[in-house]
């Protein structure tokens, strides 16, 4: 294939004008979209009338004015067709540990007698943080991590909640998230995803595929911008008997009434803690809206192609160089691939330095995010011919590059 | 006094300067800046440059490049003057009331066998909430609620941890945080403060006065933009035995080595939890700086006089119309002032609507916050005149004023 047939594929891919939503710099080729999303065109200006406007202007009142007040219902009711949930389940608040904590510890209070919350021994560290800690306030309670494939047989009549990763941020590994709802139910277990690495880049069907709760992270296929706040879901029919320990006035039923006493929102937002950041609420607005009139199924589609597209054009370039860290198989993993190289780190640099973004996981993965809204098959036919030269060279050994990383 | 003598006054004010680093609308008299602070104008061009150079051209390199993974310490650092702390001693982090969840489990942690938080009916709503969700984890442990003259005889050795706001919402009153601070180290107590309505407006001695732990709010004196985030305190020689349940890999040792088991850093950075919002940390940054050059001691000085001022101003020309809800001497309150009537609610409204912008909190309370970085005697004098002219009136009674409650 050359690079006149790859720009074939581009022009025939149904999204390709809404890459031209985003802020994209000439020589630069991002493949970090899982990691921190582009920037959307319409954020600054966005920004600007929130920041010069609304609070400049309006003040105290825009909470009224401008609705700030609903705005994490309203943002997150953008998320709704995006991962497969009903508006009045999704909430966006805090960041994605502190709403794990939230979801997990009003799990566990939920099912007295049950002491395990039982989770993956490769779930991302945050994660893993997020049950520790609160086992320190609840000693009855304990993580209890198992190899991936123990998961289905380790669920039992003791776990309290089924706490995983739906997508892994190093191998992209998809667990099939309807078979284990149903296999966690059967044993009377609640189900928290984390959906860090899916939301935005595969198809979800949180409804459908029977989900208790999930949190996702603002900052990547979302493009919220640096830490953007995280969103959450709980199921309509656990609402009304969750409750966060995390109780603050933004989810008290009557906020504005200032009672002393703490009592819950009957609905969605009796998940919020405190009075959210306005600024980072409204980047993520603006994230949110470049998904305007994206099919999700188009999203899964085009993340499938692009990654199978890249993982063969790195193979016939790079041949045995480098070996695949990912499922060959789109359908089981997300939309990001790894390739495991004993230099890794020195090789993403390498491919930074020749503008090719993307990045490096412990012990020895290269990754490469492919966000479906603004990544092309000429980005990853450069990321691949970039990677092939650097591989041949090594190039990460020669003296201009060495002197680069130095200053860098 | 007449307006002229007034302006006089404003003319001779050392921090009059400052004024010109906000964004003050013509028509306007801002008197919420306890609830919001006004925009900076440097706030619009630093976000511009955050997002656009940063986020947009260095994309997922500013992690490093632009040093976004310190600036919860780096900004918070900005604050050491202002609070009297060292800046190894701060952090930003979070809203309001998640800090102060962790504060609270970390020091309840600490204090084995004691089984009260003890804290004041008064206290601000989302206090009380949050010491009541940590005892739904910790059902050995209690919040404690007394009337606020009662505080220092109900510390006692059942006291885990003294938990109270500086300076009260409503009426404006403020402890005796130095007296409080050896009350309860005498009896083995932990101190945790919420400076939300005190940082930023009187002057604050934390290291001096022998605070343990410390929680404020970034969107009020602090001018860090609606929902900035929160500040925490953790005094350097209570470091190393607290620990927040809410851990997250970036309050992680070594957050990159992404590592299963959770290990503290040892420093402030144990008190991290999620990504931070860049944005929101930028907003707040800005606002910091509109502290530069100024001296805490000539905050505190202007809030008084300022205060005192207004107080005069309503009670000479309101006479018995409306009653002082706050403190007269201007050393036991914070830098807002309180006026009770009975129509508190159509009176604030009818001041807003002539552009005088201060809020109502139930039952009968009118606000009036005094930010002593851009609030000047006029802006007081004017306030007076107003509050006189509608409860001479009874303006809120007027049809055409009823017809603009209808439409805003």
């Amino acid at each position: 294939m050359n690079l006149e047939q790859v720009r074939t594929l581009d022009a025939a891919d149904r999204l390709r004008p809404v890459r031209d939503r985003f802020v994209l710099r000439d020589g630069v080729i991002y493949l970090d979209g899982n990691s921190l999303g582009a920037l959307p065109k319409a954020t600054a200006p966005h920004l600007a009338e929130v920041v010069e406007r609304q609070w400049g202007e309006d003040l105290i009142t825009s909470w009224n004015k401008h609705g700030w007040i609903d705005w994490p219902q309203r943002i997150a009711a953008k998320l709704a067709p995006i991962v497969g949930a009903k508006p009045n389940e999704l909430l966006i608040a805090d960041s994605t540990t502190v709403c794990l904590f939230k979801l997990l510890a009003a799990a566990v209070a939920a099912q007295p007698g049950r002491s395990s919350i039982l989770t993956e021994e490769a779930n991302f560290p945050t994660d893993l943080y997020a049950a520790q800690g609160l086992a320190t306030l609840r000693p009855d309670v304990r993580p209890r991590t198992v190899p991936r494939e123990d998961i289905p047989s380790a669920i039992d009549q003791d776990t309290a909640v089924l706490f995983l990763t739906h997508v892994d941020y190093r191998s992209g590994l998809r667990h099939d998230m309807a078979a284990l709802n149903e296999t966690a139910h059967a044993m009377g277990a609640l189900t928290l995803w984390d959906l860090s690495h899916s939301a935005g880049a595969v198809e979800l069907e949180l409804n459908r595929s029977g989900c208790d709760l999930a949190v996702g992270c603002g900052y990547k296929y979302l493009n919220g911008g640096p830490g953007a706040p995280a969103f959450l879901y709980v199921s309509e029919r656990l609402q009304g008997r969750l409750q966060s320990p995390l109780s603050g006035w933004m989810g008290h039923a009557a906020p504005f009434a200032f009672a002393g006493k703490y009592e819950p929102a009957p609905d969605i937002r009796r998940f919020l803690t405190g009075t959210p950041s306005i600024l980072a609420l409204a980047a993520l607005d603006a994230g949110l809206d470049t998904f305007g009139g994206v099919a999700v199924a188009d999203l899964e589609a085009k993340s499938q192609e692009l990654t199978r597209f890249f993982i063969e054009a790195v193979e016939d370039r790079c041949g045995s160089e480098t070996q695949l860290a990912s499922p060959r198989d789109p359908k089981a993993r997300g939309s990001h691939v790894c390739f495991a190289h004993p230099q890794g780190y020195a090789v993403m640099q390498a491919l930074i330095a020749r503008g090719i973004v993307g990045d490096f996981r412990p012990p020895d993965l290269i990754r490469f995010g492919f966000a479906p809204l603004y990544n092309g098959y000429e980005d990853a036919w450069h990321a691949a011919d970039a990677l092939a030269a650097i591989l041949s060279t090594r190039e990460w050994d020669r003296p201009r590059f060495l002197e680069w990383q130095k200053v860098t």
